[in-house]
């Protein structure tokens, strides 16, 4: 597409929603989440290679939009992402987010992606990876509290990764639970519609609670719970929003993915600040225990933090090379002499301007372009 | 493009490279000067309304890469921006941005834009607007120190806006002046290269400079400055990078954008926590006083702030829009059912997809896709 002797060095690579969906059709949700935890995994292992810090953000009274940024010595890495729960109303979903891969010894932008779907099989995807370290290996059945946009990427994640073969649904929408339980007929999955989170707890191996509430919701009651189980706490992540009853931290263990964003996010806002959490990635690394028998209750109070953002977004860049899907775009300008940006205006003449459209070209675009 | 009930509110609108060439070219080189140091001088003088913090940087041994958000009621705007000086000379540009503008309400992403040119455009039009605040009315000549890729955007934001009519250039990069020189042949400026930074400073009204030294560089020595002189101070610009002869700051008054933000990035690093200085918004809303008298020594200490992008991507969205130049990408998922994120993926049919390309089609897509 570009001629003459302008590099390709500083073309981006786009991925938009339709993008990545593609990529997940074409390679298959249970091999995407089994990849997710895998390079997760190891990147939690080189914790110490990470330039880490709490998002940041900016508050409106219906919600919050964060950038969380995050860098080893080659590759820089952030999301935007916002979370406004009132959003549903208005045909708009809660979480919108996308992210980029850029070059720490260049700063060059390698991708821009679409992160809403991504984010939520990321986050289904911690939550197994903690799971697998901290639930009762002989885990089947999963409470669902909160069946919402994230809810079937919960329910796979678990099934594929853990084995879980009962669903237990509770949501205050009784449409949300309907089309949860649509979206997954079609697979080996026991599900129950509950009428209360007290009745979708009973029994249950797991409870994960992944609620939009905006507040301090105790949507999990401690008398609900049973000895061994594991609390997979994914909804309450942002100051002023938590999702339990803030006794259940104190009846168990309690593992975080990064402490000092958790305690301003987590169910841990509502603990003191010397309450004692393990840092996931020291279970991962057999520095620390995670459960130690089958009678202990074990609590994932995630937030999301931005390394699970890193890896799931170079895993996507892969993928999408391996599959030739996405775009080239020309976001930042392609200049023969680095020093000459004002050269790039083209004042004066009005030559034909090169197309910004790249050699890598979806399918969709395809369609479109021919 | 898109049909059925999908509604088309979360997709944003792309502005490339190209995009925003196009556009100045359409406008005008003076027209957008004009344009940004007035939506820019509008915007400084609702300082309280803005939700602001210094910017977030990772640093490599090569740069830095830092994100820059801000917020209004309603709106949300961040920049991308790297700053690698050795890059040039792997043929990249020291400066590659790009930025974002989000509805703070629902966190909608309405703008997705370069910002190579516009934060060349943008940091220009903001020493002009501190310029007409602080320097000499009379002012008719500008050493401009540092002849990279942002000199010739100074240049002409000076003339157009300050009546500047003389240049007096150095780089010690020769090719860089000439490479300037060439590019500025065209207007109505007298050049003049010089053989050395004092040779360029003797006898100039406002002295510039706009160099990409990393380290504590002294460009300017306190001895070359006359009574009477603006110093333009835009190349230091991080931790530990600055320009001046740390004494020049002690011989007049100190203006920046930002106080906390300036204290550890700009020339004011090198003086002690308390030493005084004046946000420039204060100057333009009358409530400090800025020059006091033909004879004093004026410095801009300018570090680029976060309101000067959200003031420039507001500027370029409403132009693009007028203009009909971007596209419009999918980088949201648009879903029928806020709730029903995994119905998107479709992994039980294979149904073409839809195109993400939007109904914005800029001329350069146009050649493309016919």
């Amino acid at each position: 597409m570009k001629t003459g002797q302008v590099s390709h060095r500083i073309q981006t690579l786009f991925l938009s929603a339709q993008d990545v969906a593609v990529i997940v059709r074409r390679k298959g949700l249970e091999f995407c989440f089994s990849q997710l935890v895998d390079v997760m995994r190891a990147d939690f292992l080189r914790w110490a290679d990470f330039d880490k810090s709490a998002r940041v953000a900016r508050y409106s009274p219906n919600g919050v939009i964060e950038l969380m940024p995050i860098a080893d010595s080659k590759t820089y890495s952030f999301k935007y992402v916002n979370g406004h729960p009132l959003n549903t109303q208005l045909g708009l979903p809660t979480v919108m987010a996308f992210g980029v891969l850029a070059d720490m010894n260049t700063g060059t932008l390698e991708l821009i992606s679409e992160l809403t779907l991504t984010t939520a099989l990321r986050t289904a995807a911690a939550s197994a990876l903690a799971a697998r370290a901290l639930a009762r290996p002989d885990c089947r059945s999963m409470a669902l509290i909160g069946n919402g946009a994230q809810s079937e990427f919960q329910a796979l994640a678990f099934h594929y990764l853990l084995g879980i073969r009962e669903l237990r649904l509770f949501d205050p929408d009784v449409e949300a639970t309907r089309k949860l339980m649509r979206n997954l007929q079609a697979f080996d999955l026991g599900l129950t519609a509950c009428d209360s989170v007290g009745e979708a707890v009973r029994g249950a191996d797991i409870v994960t609670t992944i609620t939009a509430h905006s507040g301090l919701a105790e949507v999990l009651d401690a008398e609900m719970l049973d000895a061994g189980m594991h609390i997979n706490a994914v909804g309450g992540d942002s100051p002023g929003k938590t999702e339990l009853d803030p006794s259940i931290l104190r009846r168990g263990q309690v593992f975080v993915e990064y402490e000092p964003q958790t305690r301003a996010e987590g169910e841990l806002q509502r603990q003191p600040g010397d309450f004692a959490v393990t840092e996931l990635w020291r279970v991962l690394a057999g520095q620390a225990k995670g459960r130690v028998d089958a009678q202990q209750i074990t609590i994932f109070d995630s937030v999301g933090f931005a390394l699970e953002d890193y890896s799931a977004l170079r895993l996507m860049r892969d993928l999408a090379r391996e599959l030739e899907v996405g775009q080239a775009i020309g976001i930042v300008p392609e200049l023969a002499d680095p020093k000459d940006l004002f050269g790039y205006l083209n004042l004066l003449n009005n030559e034909p301007q090169r197309a910004y459209i790249g050699p890598l070209c979806s399918q969709t675009e395809k369609e479109v372009c021919g």
